[in-house]
């Protein structure tokens, strides 16, 4: 091949681009079809890819067909596939026909949308889509563009948490003038917050002896215990730190927990502490008239965020964060360079989106357009649907000992064994040989100190038929491993 | 539609997706086709979106049809046409065939890789392909996995900075014992490095006055000046601060600028500051032989970072980040949690990317897989020939004052008045002139208080006649202006 000398080269020919890319999506729409045939966690020993693939990268062009042919012989065995309708574990990634257009089409067009006239239509659609998703949430205009809030499309929470907690630092800074009492600033979250929050505070320099993890139990069910709060507040006050940020969660990743919104509120609104409320998981389900409750008391809060991503039917990744005044986020985040100066901006009545957000440079502006196309072409009552069968998916079933109250679409659940203190190690060698059967995924929790299986609901291919598969599996390796026991 | 009500609902079905996913690559193709008919820079007015799109989601579902219509009435004519062969403002962003199938690709398959458990072939093949662009660039064994070093794909420069610049502020914060000494650290980069340095050393909690932004100008051809850097670490350290990271960049955002990285590495070595060396824009052309030598001295540097989203013909977004000792990277951003705990990553055998960025649950760990599509697609022969063609463009054309001299293929001109004061203002003029025509697009940047036209020539499907009819537009508003001034 390294004879090989190009005497022109067209990367973007319309023909061959429409060409080769149908290929690749009945190549796709055949890896769905063929799903079930995978286990569903991949087998593969560790270094098994670079055995398969050359060392270097070749000097002549290759053809798609080469291409795919590696992709279904090296790649496809070496995934854990989070769209079989076996796959139980985490969460669901969220794909749909709908997200998966709005992927190609915003990949397509590849435009760059960091400030308002380096694509009108990209910052304006995000806009409207962030009011039309609060609207479906009933969140109150106070987080509303059409009202005097506004929002901003992320890829995940862990950015949404970083930039609304490095914005109530320099909010709190200004106030304390002097950047030196960083080192007093305290954040507050339950043991069962997304493990994201200690990062975000770490990377923002908040002292790590000044991250507050509360502890919760099964009495709350797992939810923040606002006196628990309340008391660590006090206490830090007392010691001469600063309470600066408290994060709630609507929905936890390890039990669907719910925090108690309005009291946490009502104790951040006291100490002025900044108030965000991580509705990653359950944010989607709130758009049931049923479970809108839960968000009750958001009115009072500085920041709220969901994911799409999670149980909305759009593929990853996609984050909504709301802000009552964006502009404290705009003043964290915001600069500006030579290059980038333009009339719009100098108007003040355009909105730079890349003042929300560290990356410049991302097509991902344009995310606005994939949350669009999920919301029309799926419509509010079909995504309701789609919620409110997930969770009578759950509803139907009392197999095993449920660990924790049953939240959403998730179940937490263990085998209960005679004899309490082999409880976990049992339950983590039933999930052990119901994984590597291959027929199905599932991960865990530990509460208590007591090991839990998570088999996470929220479908897209998912039928009846693989939720019975699923418990005949777990009844099945649970008698082996009992007769073991009792051996 | 208020009346529709689901009786069942399938967001996915392989055949729906493949018939619908098609009419989506044909419109795309149709976009391509038509793209010049376009004015490159939109011409909408601020707000226009909201009047033509409702103010909620639909109830029912629409159809694909409905939505693409939309698409072309109002989304098109609101975009800034990056694709477009009369687009040479900012940077082209690179689409190919290939990029978009990756995208593809990556998008059908959905899979989350954070560790490497949750999908090994996402976790090997980011390693093999890092790999493999190392060895394109010739970086030494220090920065790959096959060596004692690694890398990992991030979507921007943006966080590739944020996050070296955090492992350098925790390896430091250590040694300094205690977090109260973070008011201490200094920053270092020159006035044409990318305005992201500013803003990560700010999220990261650096001290705004101990960012040291040095000046460059004509003489140094707008590259850092090894002796001002030096004298200004000098002056830090007699006045008690610690000097912390020093950022260099090969090909600067406005001028295409390119710092001395061996001496600048030689500085950073003898004051042990962590050095970084930004490649964002030309690490692509170094896989030439004749660029290579502008990374000469990386052998010293700690991490570098270029983005094949630039100029590598990969759709937005995509950067590489190579790390000497990349767990200093893991031990400012790793964390973990019980869910995520397996027994692969307790064997410490595995990499598991979550810990080396800030997000968790992101579908662009399998960036890998568009990266590796591209490489094999066009082949490293077609690459090099891509780079040279628009170098060679550029090379071409000497017409207007160049500015700053040309790198790689930007062109930085103005319209040379006989009266110097008039400079800024008539260049700025042109500029407008240009760009309000709708024939093409370009930005600014000023120099020594002068303003000049930045024209981009990274192109896709920029023909030689594009640059023509580029040049011959410019003439003819030059013409108008001065006329205009001289009355």
């Amino acid at each position: 091949m390294s004879s090989f000398s190009p005497k022109s080269f067209d990367p973007l020919v319309p023909e061959s681009f429409s060409e080769e890319s149908k290929v690749m999506v009945d190549f796709i729409a055949e890896y769905y079809r063929n799903i079930e045939k995978y286990p569903v966690q991949s087998r593969v020993e560790r270094g098994y890819l670079s055995e398969k693939l050359p060392d270097t990268a070749p000097y002549g062009p290759e053809s798609l067909e080469d291409i795919l042919k590696d992709v279904s012989d090296s790649i496809l065995p070496g995934l854990t596939h989070w769209q079989s309708p076996n796959f139980f574990g985490y969460f669901q990634a969220n794909a749909s026909t709908a997200g998966f257009l709005g992927e190609m089409l915003c990949s397509g067009l590849n435009v760059v949308g960091f400030n308002w006239i380096s694509s009108p239509a990209a910052t304006e659609l995000e806009s409207i889509v962030m009011d039309w998703m609060a609207k479906m949430l009933k969140l109150p205009s106070s987080f509303l563009f059409s009202g005097t809030g506004g929002g901003v499309l992320h890829g995940s929470t862990c950015e949404a948490v970083v930039y609304t907690m490095a914005a109530a630092r320099d909010k709190a800074l200004e106030k304390l003038d002097g950047n030196e009492n960083i080192t007093k600033l305290v954040v507050y979250a339950s043991d069962q917050t997304h493990f994201t929050f200690q990062k975000a505070a770490k990377l923002i320099g908040i002292t790590k002896s000044n991250f507050r993890v509360i502890t919760t139990s099964f009495s709350t069910k797992f939810a923040l215990s606002p006196e628990n709060v309340r008391a660590a507040i006090e206490e830090d006050i007392k010691a001469g730190l600063v309470p600066l940020y408290l994060c709630g969660t609507v929905g936890t990743t390890s039990s669907r927990a719910v925090d108690p919104i309005k009291e946490l509120e009502k104790i951040s609104r006291e100490y002025k502490i900044w108030f965000h409320i991580d509705a990653a998981y359950a944010g989607s389900a709130c758009i049931c008239p049923e479970f809108r409750p839960y968000l009750d008391g958001v009115e009072l809060a500085d920041s709220i965020s969901m994911n799409p991503h999670k149980w909305f039917l759009t593929n990853m990744d996609c984050c909504c964060l709301w802000l009552k005044q964006p502009k404290f986020l705009v003043n964290s985040l915001s600069t500006n360079s030579e290059y980038l100066r333009n009339s719009a901006t100098e108007s003040n009545s355009v909105i730079d989106y890349k003042d929300w957000q560290i990356v410049l440079s991302r097509r991902f502006r344009f995310r606005a357009l994939k949350l669009w196309i999920v919301m029309r072409k799926h419509g509010s009552a079909n995504l309701m649907y789609h919620i409110r069968s997930d969770v009578a998916t759950v509803a139907r079933d009392h197999r095993f000992e449920i660990m924790v109250p049953t939240n959403f679409a998730l179940v937490s659940f263990r085998l209960k064994p005679q004899l309490e203190s082999i409880s976990s190690e049992l339950n983590r060698k039933l999930m052990d040989a119901v994984n590597s059967s291959g027929h199905t995924f599932m991960t865990h929790g530990v509460v208590g100190g007591v090991f839990y299986i998570r088999a996470a609901f929220e479908t897209i291919m998912t039928k009846e038929r693989h939720v019975d598969d699923l418990w005949k599996l777990l009844q099945e390796k649970a008698q082996i491993l009992l007769l073991h026991y009792l051996n």
